[in-house]
């Protein structure tokens, strides 16, 4: 059997914090370097501009976002690392399959349905502040996959829908114009259940819009300051305290040994001062993120490189998307008179 | 002041018809060999796909009325003559207009609320059978216009909003992105009162809807043969007949001159016979076309040299398109890290 396509895109915006570490970047980029998968990664700065319309920060967390992955040790020569506006294809198959898509599947998407249920609540116009962009995204999303023939999609759960309404359009578009041998490949998710999702400061899951993040590349002043402000209970050292429900034992687990955590459990258990556990804890996490700290400012500080790496990433997917496209182009009647 | 930019699209669907070379094409070929205007003209094959899902129908499409056009005299040192497929920045410019367009647009334009009402009239659900390319169209048609800053475009009544909508994204996005200087040229739709609009067989509207055309290119015996087949009345020669409600005599005058427009009036009232005023008409028509068909049949035998004019085209087209949209990238935050 030849080996799976793993495709996986990372939405520019925002700066990576300790969550999106954990929960994606981490796994990925072990995954980057098994042999077993051609996998595939790219910075989706086309779905940014529907949540951003500040141009400096798409740009800015593209710069991030990419300066991470690679200090974080991304195998590019093993995987296919690029930018999706480096890929021109990738528009115009999102239009040509627009045409095969029916609308009333878009009007079934979650986040749609979900940003109009919020409307109709505020009696506003079920559509108000919804733009084309929101609407039509997994139409974009199933033009990402398909273009690379990609075989696997690691997702949240609440993706899963987006990957198979990329399927519903690649059926489609086989069944309309590849009579005799299907074009596109039907791409399947991957969900993994045994994802980390991480708590932010405040106990709730870490995610830029609760503003509870601890940011991934901070200094190692910042970084300890934002652990101290991790929200704990107020029992004192000395008092036993029960790690299951602390934040701080939680995201200890995360990047600690069993050992490590066995050993903190046990700490807790004796009463351990939440600033020595905070102590701790920074000095886990920094163990774990310092050297690539280096890397990545080492990296943001030569742009050129960066920019280096996504070309040589955007070289190899072009001469995936533009073969693909032109056989789309012809199945669907688009190409030179003669 | 300086020139003002035209521009019009021709769907790749279906085959020239004499309604088309009337109310379309023949205004359209003499504006292309006015000095005053700089005249853009695209063979619209993406929004084809929206109603057309018969690759050999839309390449063949594509073929005759490339062909047609050339055939007649469009001046292509003059003006602009393209592909839209050719010019690969348009999808991606849709795609970042869809990130500025509001749903609620979309929901109002005509065609879309059209298709809406015709499938609760027969107590279907609302969006059935309707694709994204339908419901989108008019982002794909904003990016169409505002590629090219074009001032004009000339439409037919039904087509007023769409120009008013690309109108708005412009606006949107200039607002949004352009702070010092406004990138992108609002258009103005042109509705000309005179257009004609010719009948077909029927009497009704010539329309490929109703089946009721005279193709433009046939061969002589052919489009002899098709105006026999023009409805008329029981009136035998010698009875007089009443030119304004005679489709003979409508078609007549989009092909005569004031004087012989006249004549066939005076004749009319003398009562000629329908055989003979048809065969006037053929005359008439063939004289107008006769040297353009001579020039379709030969250009159709050489594909190579129609694909030769688009690519001469695209390479005009292209010149404008692509430094605009690096502006719209830039100004949107996608642009190279260094």
């Amino acid at each position: 059997m030849s080996k799976q396509r793993v495709l996986t895109g990372i939405t520019t915006t925002g700066t990576p914090h300790l969550g999106n570490y954990v929960g994606a970047i981490r796994p990925a980029i072990a995954a980057s370097q098994d042999q077993a998968n051609d996998t595939f990664y790219f910075l989706a700065d086309y779905h940014a501009l529907i949540k951003c319309q500040d141009p400096a920060a798409v740009h800015q967390s593209t710069m991030e976002i990419a300066a991470t992955w690679l200090a974080l040790g991304l195998d590019t020569n093993n995987s296919v690392f690029y930018r999706q506006s480096d890929i021109r294809e990738i528009p115009e198959l999102t239009w040509i399959f627009n045409c095969v898509c029916a609308k009333g599947l878009m009007n079934r998407a979650h986040a749609y349905k979900a940003a109009v249920d919020a409307n109709l609540a505020e009696n506003e116009d079920a559509d108000k502040a919804i733009t084309m962009g929101l609407f039509s995204y997994p139409v974009l999303m199933a033009a990402d996959i398909l273009m690379f023939n990609a075989n696997k999609v690691p997702v949240g759960k609440d993706q899963i829908q987006h990957v198979e309404m990329a399927r519903d359009i690649a059926g489609r578009f086989n069944h309309i114009y590849c009579k005799k041998e299907p074009l596109l490949t039907l791409p399947d998710y991957q969900v993994d259940d045994q994802v980390s999702v991480l708590q932010g400061l405040d106990g709730r899951k870490m995610s830029k819009s609760y503003g509870n993040t601890i940011p991934l590349f901070l200094t190692e002043k910042q970084l300890q300051k934002h652990i101290n402000k991790i929200k704990t209970n107020l029992l004192e050292p000395g008092e036993p305290k029960d790690p299951d429900s602390s934040t701080v034992f939680q995201i200890w687990q995360a990047f600690a040994t069993a050992e490590q955590t066995a050993e903190m459990r046990q700490a807790f258990a004796d009463g351990i001062g939440w600033g020595d556990a905070k102590k701790q804890l920074f000095g886990l996490i920094n163990a774990e993120i310092g050297e690539a700290r280096e890397r990545y400012n080492d990296l943001l500080a030569r742009p050129a490189d960066i920019e280096a790496e996504l070309q040589k990433g955007a070289v190899k997917a072009r001469a995936i998307s533009q073969p693909l496209l032109e056989q789309v182009r012809e199945a669907v009647g688009i190409f030179k008179l003669a």
